[in-house]
């Protein structure tokens, strides 16, 4: 126990218990969960929750208690063989870039799979964000985000028919809309307000991302503008809270 | 319903359910109670567990699982009198700028109560992120975050004693440690590396924080550097998820 309290600044789950009062018998069992976690490799199976109950000496629903937090905070993977060692977070720079590059650059393979691309009239709050009539015809293009075929997050994009009025005959919807936007003559990015929040999963969500529900996810909600400070798009994407982290480098100015 | 699949982009909930398959019974509830607090104002009261179970025909249970589920994602607070609406989340800009200036900027007070102020030789992943040398003394300075005396954060400070000897003599701990090295010379702000992620409190930060324990939390990892590139501080800040929301402007080099 190198940090006071047990508090390594680095890791995700921190080993600190109240000082005062007594600590939770799950937690005790998460605790020493973690450093089995530790000991094993990424991909690895934990022991059934059975054997668990005997090693810690505690009930059954205590173990499956620490085993559910621990799947929450991406620590451990249900899998079909049982609990498996999970990988590290994916690091996403919060950047203009697109999903794509921020994907590749950890060496994984991007992917989109359309769930709808749909016209309806815009209602009055995107029409402020959008800088559009209200009523005049809006896209909305909704898609599940995978890495590696893993299904990580879902994105609703929203963005004016007058904007790209053939999206839904020349645009390939498992391609990035940002590459698709800028190729575009007129249509340069110039910058994007960002907001990240965490969320629980609905019902529909979760079953379109194959995550148990109620799982913490982090919500990013963007409008991202033309080089006249015009709204291009407007952006819901939620990802994965055990899968995913976002970073960002802050300048003098930032 | 103003949008497809009822996914309003600017609501933290959204009402979207499964298009196939059975609506869960709790999240009709859950859905019903979001109307509600759209109809009552920030701070007012519910109608009892037991009122609401009436209202929408559910055991008590059903109504206390999308009861907890909106105090996660902080729709609503509980209080001595009951379960009342809550305010919207806090917006705090990821910028250099302090956390003091933050909270000033939405009118609220921000304070901070200490929790300890140690020092202790510094571990090897720590001497990796400061650039200093393994075991030499480093502070920890651990702060429970106020904003109107309301408990919204932890925050746990690592800098060499090296940099600012005078640590335990000089500075306030109820003030901002971002103002008080900036004043000192030499150690003007550069820029600062920043990585945010969704965790869930351990015991002992529910109990500092005051908030149920595996509350859905916002996590920022922070080193700081000088002008020169070198390493100021290391920086780990818990949020409230139910309480803070963070933005950030995205440019074109961003």
């Amino acid at each position: 126990m190198d940090y006071p309290n047990d508090q390594h600044p680095g890791a995700p789950v921190r080993g600190g218990v109240p000082e005062h009062g007594r600590i939770p018998k799950y937690y005790a069992v998460k605790a020493g969960l973690s450093a089995l976690i530790g000991e094993l490799g990424e991909g690895e199976t934990l022991p059934t929750e059975r054997d668990l109950a005997l090693r810690f000496d505690v009930a059954r629903e205590t173990v499956r208690q620490a085993l559910r937090e621990l799947v929450l905070e991406g620590r451990l993977r249900r899998s079909g063989r049982g609990t498996v060692v999970a990988g590290p977070k994916l690091e996403q720079p919060l950047a203009l870039a697109s999903y794509t590059e921020g994907v590749r650059r950890q060496g994984r393979e991007p992917g989109r799979a359309l769930i709808s691309l749909d016209r309806f009239p815009c209602p009055p709050a995107l029409a402020g964000e959008l800088e559009a009539e209200r009523g005049e015809p809006v896209w909305h293009l909704e898609r599940v985000l995978l890495a590696d075929d893993e299904r990580v997050g879902l994105e609703s994009t929203y963005v004016t028919v007058a904007r790209v009025p053939g999206l839904d005959r020349d645009f390939d919807p498992d391609s990035s809309f940002y590459a698709y936007l800028a190729e575009r003559p007129g249509l340069a990015f110039g910058r994007a307000d960002e907001r990240i929040e965490t969320v629980l999963a609905t019902p529909r969500e979760a079953l379109l991302i194959g995550t148990p529900p109620a799982l913490p996810m982090l919500l990013i909600h963007r409008v991202s503008r033309d080089t006249a400070g015009r709204p291009l798009e407007r952006v819901r994407t939620l990802f994965r809270g055990d899968r995913f982290s976002f970073t960002v480098q802050l300048g003098r100015e930032g």
